[in-house]
């Protein structure tokens, strides 16, 4: 038997074990950076299986290095991440979350059930492959600064030192059973703004003993246009939005000041950068130059995340390979944010939808809201997937 | 004894009295169009002194007819406000209002009782004059729509025909025993102006699914200072300011719309009524070029007040006669509204200040403040120049 | 024989005189500081009746001492503007210009023969009254930085020290026969303006390589309507217009720099020394804030004229006794500059309207156009109503 | 020998004759539609090869039909274009245009030179694949509506009906000897903009009399930027840029209208007519509700250009086979137009590009200058490949 329809007989073999993996952790969600209990259950249940691992990476995160013959030769990371949202769980099955309020609306149960069942099988085939497969349980992904960069700062990309990583997320655009891949940029960088426009608050009808920060703040919201119209390149997907403006005064009361919170995304790090220095430049120097002070601040989130080409060819490749050219699709660009794009920023990565739509069977909710759920014929494609992938990536030279 | 004389001796004989109505009135404030035991006060007094009235004009108006010899020769009207604001004194004074949290913080009590002043004394004099003084005891002046043009719908102008009408108000940036007078335009009309810019929330990294009504408004509120800029004749005094914008979205969140108020003030009602019509055009006709539709209320205050140049001319001067040249100032233009402006627009008019302000005793509060009071020698002057001017105006041609 | 009826007696007889001396003066027009023949034809007309003058003030400027009886008492002056028009005059009347090119097309040679008629009247009465009248002939008012701040350099309000100053300009929508007056604010200072937005231009198709002074000289221009409509008082009219906008790129070219003229006008001199300092602000700190730079300069024209109160005052009230109240208009706003506007600033001065219009004979051209003209019974009126003011103002404490 | 060994040897064998080709091309340049030596050249060549062919397609084009073994099978369409361009060459070189002011400055001498090539060796293996190969040599690509289009409507993707085409272009940011490819969206769709703003001109201290198009305009100029930030996908790149704007009032004039000239440039064909809408609503809509009038045309210009994923990841792996993986890049997007967009808006497509640099000779020039010119060596890759890729691409299912 060939080492495809070997890992294929292997996940369909551990597809009701893993489904209950999946199924305990989707009952007990955990916020971000307090996910105690699911280390706990990776750690149990990686224990029971004989599995080697070091827990408590990043606090709550879990390492496990798979050696196969000859483990220097080259190495490849698998990331999953393990922590829940802040959502209360409106739909009722047996698996439903026992944590109120908290819910795995994003799928990450199903992330790390997949990658347990990777582990399992990469675990069984270790005698057919070179090189080493390390595979990180990553806490805190839905919290800025998100606990891919905490630790990428503990080091997991080193001893032994990663050659690349590969990633998996659901997606409910995608039917179960299929996967889709996107080489190059992918998803955006996300900052946040918070900008307050202080003038001099006064009578409506006199204006000339006023500075008056709604007309200020409006010249400045305008003039923003350009950041994305003037300066980005076309070529590089950019937004600004601002979608909270608050001037307290009245029909002839001026206020003091204008009170405004928006977004910027784009995918390109020095362009990011240079658009902070822009934004920044153009909020305080308009308002100075109007008589009034601006209050900018930059709260800035995950970056820009780029799926190396090369690595992502060869993924793509090899999942046609695996699932068949009709199951794996192109995906589009996303302007959302997720922390894997700090992988992405220190090695070569490759960060992949898992399909989890069943339309007929209505499951159809989009993640982060309170019906998400999964197909879960997806969890064979997820941890069959994955470990075809690694072994896959390994063997390429 | 010549004229001028008698009145300044009716004036100072009558001033404890006129006080005492002063300080009864102020203790018993009453609210725009409730001023009912105002209006029994006043028409108390003026039967108790045996003159003529009638009662219940506008509600709580009270109107009163001086016949000199010869009355239908002429007919000059004088007009008081009456009523009060809902504001909480903090004057700890003997006639401190006892009506809780309302207050003749506007100086409407002055008005009212040198009114009554100025009554008794012409009704002393009616032998000294030809025409008739036909005098207005106005309510509701701050409540729009204001009784000014609920009792020229009465008819007050009419039965005898009205040729002008001359109107008083306190004044602390004048101290008192002196007058203030302007020739022309004099104060402005006042709109308020409420705009909710409805476009299409949504996530603010998919601006092409939504129509963004923050960046609307605020390309609206630049534009709209054209109204001010290139509408308006540099010859006309015209402000549009804008106060409140609430857009309550999020920083990745586009709002559905955007709630905004603001004010247009004037001195001319022709570019008024067109500048209506422009704000109208201007909000509606960039809203919907850019997808999103406006809802613009104008709800319309008094209109421009005007003082008919040679009436106020006359006015001066003979005020002049009367206090001296150093007792009368020039009055700049004043952005604020004030329902005689009504009467402006039906008939000649004049409408003069009245200091109040003793800088000395510390009597410097603005009105519509908690703390405002008047020197009560303001009620001398008020009463003997208002019979003088009715006088003097009736000899004129 | 009274003194008015005296005055205007001789005016009647000097009539056709004084109409000489102004068809010569508009048949031999001259140039902004080159009127030397109209020097001396001034001058050699003073000489033939026999009055004294000092020639060569501020170049080609004439000034007449008229003493009256105690001459130290007072001084009153009064001004003609003598210089012409780079116009090319159209009316085929027998007085057309014969310098082709130059007309006195805003009535300088009607001010100029006035101010002779006036002097000569003056000359004539000198032992009717007290005090002494000091004319002055200033050329140079249609050229920055014009004649009148040169002669007041020179010298002209001191030696004897002036009290106060009277002008008069023809006015096309007045009846000739008639006159204007306005107190207070009456015309507008005047400044250039010259702004040059630097970017640095490229293809269209990459605008993250350019510096677009396209979209940023549009954004300066829309956020200096705060200019008039946020920074100045309602009460001060002010405007700020740009006629003139060149960007010189392509479809797909951007330019380097944009080029843009405009105009600045108002009535205060402490706000038109700040509204000059906040465009400089604006413009420079938004071009700066958007990485262009700005050039602007703003060449300073006139000051703002404004008619001393009480002077002008009196001097309407003594033009209806000359004239009668039928011939005396109130003035409106004007916002042209003149530079009788400097006296204005340096002491007491009033500058009124000769009506020179008469609409049965077809005289109603604008000034500065190349038809303009007047009808000549203006010359009686402003030659009379000119020495009767100078009198009477001498006469007032 | 196999296929490649054999095609590299034929394009090795035939290189000086079509370095002669393209010389004589080269020398002898013609404007677009006005190729009427270059068609005969093209025929006269051919004709001398014993290839069959049409001329007189879409005037001046030519169409040659090589078929392989069964040729209904499959068909594959090459495409070069003849024309040139309105520059004056200013290169020293034996082959320098003869046609002073004409130009080969976009590479189409080599586009055809190489086609001329490839099909003599197309013609030369045509017993070696099944299919036909139907070569199009265009005319008119530099001048709208461009040769593409007109080729279209006179059925060249008829008759037989082609399956996919294929084009080059040189490129002179990669070396000769490499190649690039670009799979999706590459090149963008092409409009200039004219607009002009009609208000009513007048004097600048008016603006109440006027309808001010300075303001006016640059509100518009500074609102189109949300065509770009809001209503664009930051997915699909977009640019409005405007490089032309001509306001000739003066500094105290408002002209009566402002003339502007732009370019729009996008990547989806949907979104491009919706944008044309949106821009029309806007500019006629902003004008209308300030009381003036837009005149705005949209000259359409090329289609937006898609390189079809399939057929180019296969072009891309056959060029890998051919030329080693180390001379084949991976293109960026491109913000230019090329009418070969009408190709892939009608059929499947695949434009890539050729390298012709060579820094170390010094040849590093610009396409669209006066120096231009490339490496020869680009026209023996040149010639393979696009015979290779034919081939190659007839042979895939």
């Amino acid at each position: 038997m060939d080492l495809k329809s070997r890992i294929q007989s292997l996940a369909k073999n551990q597809f009701e074990e893993v489904k209950g993996l999946r199924e305990h952790l989707h009952a007990n969600p955990e916020l971000s950076f307090e996910e105690f209990e699911t280390a706990k259950f990776i750690s149990k249940t990686l224990t029971d299986w004989g599995i080697d691992h070091q827990t408590g990476v990043a606090d709550t995160g879990t390492v496990v290095l798979i050696k196969g013959k000859n483990p220097d030769k080259k190495v490849t990371a698998l990331r999953a991440d393990i922590d829940a949202l802040p959502i209360k769980e409106q739909n009722e099955v047996p698996y439903k979350s026992k944590n109120e309020g908290v819910m795995h609306a994003c799928g990450h149960d199903v992330h790390t059930s997949c990658m347990l069942g990777a582990v399992k099988i990469l675990n069984e085939l270790k005698d057919q492959f070179e090189g080493t497969i390390k595979v990180l349980f990553q806490p805190g992904e839905e919290k800025v600064p998100g606990g891919a960069s905490k630790m990428i700062k503990e080091g997991v990309l080193k001893n032994p030192e990663v050659n690349n990583i590969i990633g998996q997320h659901v997606m409910p655009l995608i039917d179960a059973g299929k996967v889709g891949f996107r080489s190059g940029m992918y998803m955006a960088s996300t900052d946040e703004l918070y900008l307050t426009i202080k003038g001099k608050g006064g009578h409506g009808a006199m204006p000339e003993q006023n500075v008056d920060p709604v007309i200020i703040s409006a010249n400045i919201l305008v003039a923003l246009q350009q950041i994305v119209s003037r300066h980005a390149s076309p070529k590089v997907p950019s937004v600004v939005s601002f979608g909270k403006v608050i001037a307290e005064g009245a029909t002839n009361v001026i206020p003091n000041e204008v009170y405004i919170e928006g977004t910027f995304r784009t995918m390109d790090e020095e362009w990011r950068a240079e658009a902070h220095k822009r934004m920044r430049k153009m909020i305080e120097g308009m308002a100075e130059s109007m008589g009034a002070t601006a209050d900018f601040e930059i709260r800035k989130g995950y970056p820009y995340l780029i799926n190396e080409p090369e690595l992502t060819d060869r993924a793509k490749a090899n999942a046609i390979e695996y699932l068949g050219e009709e199951n794996v699709e192109d995906l589009d660009l996303w302007m959302a944010a997720e922390d894997f794009a700090y992988f992405s920023q220190a090695t070569d990565a490759c960060f992949y939808r898992l399909g989890v739509r069943n339309e007929a069977k209505g499951i159809t909710s989009s993640v982060h809201t309170p019906t998400f759920d999964i197909d879960p014929v997806a969890l064979e494609t997820g941890m069959g997937l994955m470990a075809w992938l690694a072994i896959k990536e390994l063997e390429s030279k």
